[in-house]
């Protein structure tokens, strides 16, 4: 869903990937990196959709955060396993969100 | 696709939206801002996937693009729309993009 973020600025990491015809076990990973990444010190949300391609846009509260993150032992096992298996190629884009604005029906 | 984007520091326009049960009329739309889109100074690209909601992120060489692009006429009509009939909910955020890095396999 629409991650509840607070106000900008904030960082936003854009991940776009078009996967291989490998999808063994790769649910499963995504969920166990969906919920370490929540447990993450200045996590602040996720939104996620996938077809034929995904994106997946993180959004965290400074560099230093998706620096840990980046580095976090069982997330670099993750992206290993990504690039041998699920991925045929993806892009990471890390980016200073500056200025936000929503819409909800009604409200 | 993944967009191929110019080197860092570019901007991006993250999109992440869920739609009401009217689609009437919608991917028409959709498909002319997108054709639109690619025609305003300044747009590098734009990666969007769709499921039960959708992100969508387009991509600018600056903020006078996005500006230009949030206030051309058939955009704000097309919004207007949106806002009436296509979105339950949807959140906009603008991204200066600081640093990017990409996977292709077997490259």
């Amino acid at each position: 869903m629409i991650a509840k973020t607070p106000q900008a600025p904030y960082y936003a990491v854009i991940f776009t990937s078009v996967r291989t015809d490998n999808h063994e076990g790769y649910a499963e990973m995504a969920a166990k990196m969906i919920e370490l990444a929540q447990q993450q010190d200045g996590f602040l949300g996720m939104e996620s959709v996938r077809n034929e391609y995904g994106i997946t846009v993180s959004y965290w509260q400074d560099l230093n955060a998706i620096q840990s993150w980046r580095n976090h032992v069982e997330h670099t096992v993750a992206k290993d396993k990504g690039r041998k298996e699920w991925y045929k190629s993806f892009k990471t884009r890390i980016a200073r969100v500056e200025q936000d604005y929503g819409f909800v029906k009604g409200s």
